[in-house]
């Protein structure tokens, strides 16, 4: 996502300036200790508590949120309780997946667990939350789409889990299908709340249903493209090391869609996940027979199509939108 | 709790025949593998799947739901979404704070992420949180009260995690009105939670805030009930060594109380602390020495002073609420 660039440098930084003090205020009624891991997690401290002004995200699902709200004539004001609620709940999500995945690394530190222990990274999680349901309580349209984006989550992190233990092909296999469906619920639940909370508190419960598919059609865009880092990101910038999930074996969807192939390159990558990927060496080796196989072409083409439906819906619906539909599709162009 | 006597037996079993389809139904969403972890978690299943007419817990928690919704003229299915988010949240609870503990036992069997993994169970607790917002999602006067004591629940739980550091006596010794309102917290919240909402969804939401403060007293009542019962309890009957609680070292109601008396036997039980807690010999000789500094006497009268002040409220605001009023005073009666 090249958000350096000054078409959404500067709508980005407006929303965060907004953000910004009322995240931390939300976070401020927490006991000290909480306090402390939260600010890490959410990028505002290191590891001794000391101020830092490192990487805590870019904030797309609050910006998210704001614009939606712009977009239907309310204002960014008006979707903050979303944008702050909608941001916890992405630092809770990465606060536990991280325990979840045995993941070491966040944004090129530690993760919240490696930093704090398992116990006190799961509940400062666990706040986390509790302060995001907070915001909404009171909002019920709202809050039914933050609850809604809370079942996906872990409705997705489920299934993704469930992968791990199934086979790359033969009976079981993970078929593309099943995995877009898990990142619809993993990845697009909350880009869809962020909309459909941001519309809502804007002033167009109407809308909240589009612009909650839009949000999962852009989820699974994005997440095809956080998979195509996976596999060739530079790890100066994705903070993990090159051909990480080959390594880990884990299902991506340009792995998937290469086995779905069934031509020679295909095959041999098949053979390649059934001994295993145990090097990088053998990690080099299968990323060429994926793309060999046409896999990260069609990873492509699968995050185009999902990106051009998300866009489609702020297109009918929202058509003055140019600073959301800006954002949104720079959320999905950063590979290419 | 001796709610095997008949004068509270009908109530809860009438409440838990309600709560127990409605719960079946919200757990059904989930993902086959979460779904089976959370029927493990809820008492219904052992861990191979096999049906289990286990101990789930008494389900107090939605009896005073729907108790308070009648005691104001609703019926107690008015209640039913507000039984089924505390109940869920309860479980969310032990799921998580058996992982943060580190223990390895839970209601006689294997905790869940012993039987699981830590990360299965952390996701699955997420889940019956995540199921537990929605519930009450669409009804934001009671949502808040769900939403307050989720903050409280894990405001509490990290002040106890936070205990576990400081010392017995001395400088940043915890005191004993600390440990009360860690307890208000931790075990109160939701208490208070069931209460409020079970009026708020009777129909009587003015009595709101008067419940909240009950269950929030009712809670300190009970953890201390719950401290006594982690030193001197029945293993047969709590599931956990006897002693427990001192071999641990755990900061609880009748050691800090003991040790403020400032007697003979609080000093030799300070220096029986300080010199480490380590088998059976010890922690039985601690326990005599609580005992004899008058801690027990003393977490008694803490318990009692508690449990009047909630049923206080429920004498002034709601006299004719007998069976909630039995059911509140029937769950500290357990140890004497």
């Amino acid at each position: 996502m090249n958000l350096s660039q000054p078409r959404d440098g500067g709508v980005i930084a407006r929303c965060r300036r907004l953000l910004e003090p009322a995240l931390r205020e939300a976070v401020s009624v927490l006991h000290p200790g909480s306090a402390g891991m939260a600010a890490f997690a959410l990028g505002w401290s290191d590891v001794n508590g000391r101020e830092q002004n490192g990487d805590g995200g870019k904030k797309v699902r609050p910006a998210i949120a704001m614009l939606s709200a712009e977009a239907v004539g309310g204002s960014a004001q008006d979707a903050l309780p979303a944008a702050v609620a909608v941001e916890l709940v992405h630092a809770f999500s990465l606060a536990h997946d991280d325990i979840i995945d045995n993941d070491e690394l966040r944004r090129h530190r530690d993760a919240l667990w490696k930093a704090y222990g398992v116990g006190p990274a799961l509940l400062t999680g666990d706040a986390l939350l509790a302060l995001a349901v907070r915001q909404l309580a009171g909002r019920p349209e709202a809050m039914s789409y933050l609850s809604a984006a809370l079942i996906e989550l872990v409705q997705g992190q489920t299934a993704d889990m469930a992968f791990e233990n199934r086979p790359w092909h033969g009976p079981g296999e993970v078929t593309l299908d099943e995995y877009i469906e898990m990142a619809a619920g993993k990845t697009g639940g909350l880009l869809g709340a962020a909309a459909a909370a941001g519309v809502v508190l804007g002033g167009a419960p109407e809308l909240g249903d589009r612009m909650w598919a839009m949000g999962r059609d852009l989820g699974v865009a994005f997440q095809i493209v956080d998979d195509v880092l996976g596999i060739w990101g530079d790890p100066q910038v994705t903070g993990k090391p090159v051909h990480s999930d080959l390594l880990r074996e884990k299902k991506t969807i340009p792995v998937l869609a290469a086995l779905a192939a069934e031509d020679a390159a295909a095959r041999e990558l098949s053979a390649v996940l059934d001994s295993g990927v145990v090097d990088e060496e053998s990690a080099r080796h299968a990323a060429h027979l994926v793309e060999a196989a046409g896999g990260r072409e069609r990873a492509r083409k699968l995050a185009d199509h999902y990106l051009s439906s998300a866009l489609g819906v702020i297109d009918e619906y929202l058509p003055d939108a140019t600073d959301l539909r800006a954002l949104c599709d720079s959320m999905v162009d950063r590979v290419y």
